[in-house]
Parts: C-alpha cells; structure tokens; sequence
C-alpha cells in the first residue's frame, strides 16, 4: 500500500490535464479495426490525434499497418519509436524534400504525396539527382473540400507520367473526403463514404487504363471509414479521430458520449453566485480555441462537463474560455445553486469539441484504467 | 562569409514557424513602458503572452517591475530563470498551495489572488499550518466579464479580515477589465479603463476605512493600458499581448497592422485553380483556431497574408484551415491567378488573430533582427 498511495490518481493530478481513459480508446481502437478488417481492407491510422506513441502502438497492436502522419516532425519522432511504414500525407513541397529524403536514407519506407504536374517533377528531379527512388502518392480531390486532382482531370495522368518520366515510384491514389465532416445522418454519411470510394477507385481506373502501375487506394476520414457500405477496389483506410472521439464525432452521429475518451481534468476555483457562474482552470489554453460544434446541431460550448468518474453533467454549460479561466453556467431551465453544487477545489472533466485540438494543448497525457491507476504518457507537438 | 551562410534566414527556415520580428516588438515593449512610467505607475508584463524568457528579459530591460503569470508552471520557469517577483493572477486553489509553497519556500516572491472568503480562510490556514506568510491580493471586479469581488460588495472586507486573521500579508486589490475587448472607439476604451481604475481604487479605499492596510492597486489589459488619461491611485498596470500585438488589438484600435510583431511563416504547397485557392502549410495547428476577430467589426478569417518582408497582402484571405492546410482566396472583387501570383514554395507571413493563442502552438521563436539573422527563442507551453 505505501507504494500506491505515491501514484497519481484523478484526485491528485495537476490540473488541467489532459486524460485518455484507457478502456474507452481501446474499444475504439477494436470497433474501427474490426470493421476494416471485415471490409478486407489495410488500416493506416493517422496519428496526428495523438501524437503518442503509446496510443500509436496500441493502434499497431490491434492490426493497423502502418501510419499517416501530417508533419515531418511525426514522422522522425514514430520512425525512432520504430515505426517505418509513414504516409506523410500533405502536398510534398520542394523546401520539404531534404528531411523527406534523410528519412529514406535512414530506412523509412515515408510514403510522399503530391497532387500537381510541377510538384511531381520536383520530386523526380530532386529524387535523381539524390539517387532516391522516392515512392509517390497522388492526392485526389472527391469532394471539393481542400486539396487533390479531380479524379477525372487531365492533370492526373500528367502527374503519373511526370513521376514516372522520372524514375519514382508511383505508390497509389489517395484521398480524404474532409465534408463528411458537415453532415450528420447516416444515409448523407454512406452517401459521401461511397463518394470517396469511388472516385478514389475512378482515379486508380485511370491510371491503370493509361498504362501506369497503381497499386494502393486509400481513402478515409472517420466518419467515412465508420459508414461505408462497401470498400471495393480499396486498399487501404485512414482514420485519425476514431482513437479518442469527439464532441463533433458525437454530433455527426458516429459515436456516443460515453465512448470520448479524451477529456481535460479540470478545478473549480471561483464562483459569480449572482450570475450562477463556477469557474475553473481550464480555459482555452486548456480545451483549444475549437468551437467546431458551433455550427453543428447542438453546440457544446468550449466542452461538455462531466462528473470526475465520467458521468454527464446535463444541467451545466461550459460557455466561455478565457486563457487560464472557463465559464460554467446552467444551462437554460435548469435552476441549481452552482456554488453549493460545484464548491471550490471540485474536480471535473470536460469532453472536448475536437480531440485532435484538444490534445496539441498539453504536453503529455494522463492515461488511466479502470482500476485507477494513472499513467503520464508523452506527446510531441511543433514541427 | 562561409559561417553567415550557415544561419537560419527567413528564406531557410523550417515552415510553419513562429517569427517575432525584434524592431517592433521592441518598439511595443519601449511605447508601453513609456506610457506608464509617464503615468507615474510599475509596470508588471502578462507574460502568459511569449512563455518565453528573452522576450519577458527585453521587458524588464526596458523597465518593467516584476511580471504577471498565469500558471504556475510559468512561474517556475521565469523563477529558474531569476525573475523573482511574481504575480500568479489566477484565483488560487487549495490543490495548488503546496505548488505555491514550494516557490515561495525556494525565494519566490509569489504573489497569490483570492476572490473570496472561503479561499482566503484556505490560504490562511495553509500558510499558518506550514510556517508562510503568503502575499495574497483580492481580485476585484471592475466589468462582470469574469472572476473577482465587486468593488462594493460586503465580501471584500470579509476576505481581507480572513487574510488578516489568519496572518496572511495583504498585498493590494487587482483587477482586469478584460471587456475591453469588446469594444472598438477610443471613448469606449477611455471609459472602460476609467472604470477599471476606479473601481478598483474604491475597492482600495473601502478596505483602508475599514483599517486594512492595501499599499497595492494594480489594474490592466493592453487596450485600458494604451487608452487610460488617468492612473490616480493605481499603483501598477498589467498588460500582455502588447508586447506582440494582433490583429484583435488592430481591430480594437490600438495598434496597425505594421506593429504587429508575431507572424506565422509559411509555405504554398499546392492550389485548386478553379477555386481561386492558394494552399499552405499553415492549418490551425500553426495559426491556433483563434478567430478572435469573427465577431469585430473587421473578420480576418485566420490571419492576414502577408508578403515574407511583411508587405500586407491585401487582396487574400486566409478562408479556412484544416490541422495542417491553410486556404487563401482572393477577397471578393479581386481577381488575380493566385496560381501565378503565390506558386509552389512561396513564402508567406501570416499576422495572427491572437498573438497568445497562435504563440502557444509552437515550440520556439525564430526572432529576427533588420540585418536578416535568425536567432531561436525558446518558449514552453502546457502546465
């Protein structure tokens, strides 16, 4: 017992903090794993949730292959972790291809992507004259939301014939459909996953049609990977958010409250009794700027409030963050005494509007199991 | 020759990147520190805005007395660093008093803030039951924007007789009129920190009737600081985002765009032609998801663009931004081929919304000097 009581618990804990309950991210991690294993398809986590490598890895150990990372700096730092199969999956640009290639040197399969004709010859230029065969991804645009070649332009055969011309190795299409993102019924849902098929397929179709060797298509968000119907012609799936959840996950439909598994441990430090107002020590520095429900059906405010062992606190309203203070407030209808019910030194955890943000906040996380135990697991951020 | 080829320039850098240009913010730091010594008040910099040493250095350089912080790990660190005198202006917990203690017990000269009088009757039997008399401020409520007792309210008293009780040292009375953010005419600006002034100089007052002595009274937000005719009875102002300035300070009116001192260095990295859209490696990671000025009278989206020598980009808009991604646009009735005009691998700066909220997503500083030189600042981040 003496050496328990030196542990930290939610009770203990600085606060603010940022908390993984590890029982609730390992049934996430086994929901998503299973349903692209039985679709027959590759799962490729994207990691830039995390940025953990114990969240990684337990990512790997439920039978992800490999990992899509959003920066350079992600793929150093899980490459010394030992992970060596990494999409980097942001248009390569020139500045970018000397950590690009130390990585290749090193024995990093890095997987670069790219969605224009001059960026490919880039590439292929800097990759001869470096004797690196660097292994290309073509970005493909299904839903007009950010990046990518449309999969009927032109431009895509030219990027195929620029890499090839050029001695790389064209490694597939890829693509992302971000807009499932602004929906949030299941049958608009199907309808973007199958989108995001198909035009990711049309592409590869393309490709292999005009003679080019297209071995991958990737595809994948979290709400497409967890609505697709079918997954033909695919070969692989990325999904970032899944491993925590969110809020915003919450609003578009494809998880419960009771499944996020991140929140940031919170204290209540003061009150405005005549405004019904508990603060606390989790500000915006603490939860991130994102409002990202704000838009969506219900609006969460800077986060939904729940009780220390997880519980929803329906009554109460996070509805303002200033750096280092939030706002609690009841919401409309609800007439309790906040001070009496959230007295100082309460401890709270907030459910985050978007995990991913949530998470770049705080410089390690605080994983906890069942039994209560809590373990500090690290995190990187910057580039 | 040879070395100066091998320093860090703009045109070399890693993107993104945090740049603090040194000409301004050192002319920020001198036009602050000039106003409140004409003022006849100390100056005590909100150092929550850099979390970085040379910067808060430069500030104390120029004059400043002491600084503000708004975590304790920021005291710890500044307090390593050899700043000794430290105002922690967060309501204090009893959770976070042996954190204090150890501070204080190390030659700290932190200073606590309570707000009411359960806290300060915690403070007190903390400090007795551990041998410190700890220097404790009462937070006033000057606007009903956030924590702090109401200049007239009974409470007041309350707590500076459980501080007295309890052996505690009374520090001063402190308050932050941080609705000055909300308004944008330099009568509004004049009004409010007319009002922060006197109420909590009447906050002051009513405690040394009651026979309290209250040598402090410390007042402050970068718009009141910039905008006050009168610091009567004040005895210290606080201020932190001046040192940097953005574009939510610009659309208050208190400082241009061209003194503004932080920006986001970035790359384009692809376009989408038919859009009109520019794409660069600044998303929401780099920028923070600040958008401080959605709801002033001028929105900047997430940044205003400028050119890698500071030249305001008017035409382009910073429209949205996923974690890595950030779109530029033209602004409605411009019309450029911004394919042509920002190629792949131009380099851009992007002014920030809010200097605290975007300096927080980065590792370090690239501060540069007018002769081009780079230097690397440290800043450090979470709790």
């Amino acid at each position: 017992m003496a050496t328990s009581t030196m542990l930290a618990t939610l009770s203990t804990l600085e606060t603010p903090a940022a908390i993984i309950d590890l029982r609730r991210m390992q049934r996430n991690i086994d929901r998503m794993q299973q349903r692209m294993s039985a679709l027959g398809v590759r799962f490729r986590p994207h990691v830039k949730t995390s940025k953990s490598t114990p969240v990684t890895q337990a990512q790997l150990a439920a039978g992800a292959q490999g990992i899509t990372v959003s920066t350079l700096k992600e793929a150093r730092q899980f490459f010394a972790a030992g992970i060596t199969d990494i999409l980097y999956a942001v248009g390569m640009v020139p500045d970018k291809l000397p950590q690009a290639l130390a990585l290749r040197q090193q024995g990093c399969r890095l997987k670069i992507i790219t969605d224009s004709a001059d960026s490919a010859a880039s590439i292929a230029a800097f990759g001869r004259a470096n004797g690196e065969v660097f292994e290309v991804w073509i970005e493909i645009d299904t839903d007009g939301h950010r990046s990518g070649i449309k999969p009927e332009d032109a431009e895509l055969l030219e990027v195929a014939h620029a890499l090839q011309a050029g001695g790389m190795a064209l490694g597939g299409v890829l693509t992302h459909a971000g807009s499932s993102y602004d929906v949030d019924t299941p049958d608009a849902l199907t309808a973007i996953a199958e989108q995001e098929r198909a035009g990711c397929v049309h592409a590869a179709s393309r490709l292999r049609a005009a003679g080019f060797v297209c071995p991958g298509v990737s595809v994948g968000s979290t709400p497409t990977a967890l609505s697709a119907r079918s997954l033909d012609g695919v070969t692989e799936v990325r999904a970032g958010v899944y491993v925590f959840f969110d809020l915003v996950m919450h609003n578009i439909g494809v998880c419960r409250l009771d499944e996020i598994a991140l929140s940031v441990l919170t204290t209540v430090i003061g009150h405005q009794r005549d405004k019904g107002w508990a603060i606390v020590d989790a500000g915006w520095m603490a939860m991130s700027r994102d409002r990202g429900t704000q838009k969506q059906t219900r609006d969460f405010g800077y986060g939904q409030v729940c009780t220390l062992d997880g519980q929803v606190l329906e009554g109460i309203a996070f509805t303002s963050a200033n750096q280092e203070h939030g706002i609690l407030s009841c919401v409309a209808g609800v007439s309790v005494d906040i001070a009496s019910h959230l007295p100082v030194g309460t401890r709270l955890r907030v459910l985050p509007n978007h995990a991913c943000a949530t998470g770049a906040q705080h410089g390690c996380y605080q994983a906890f199991e069942d039994d209560g135990r809590v373990v500090e697991w690290p995190r990187f951020y910057g580039w």
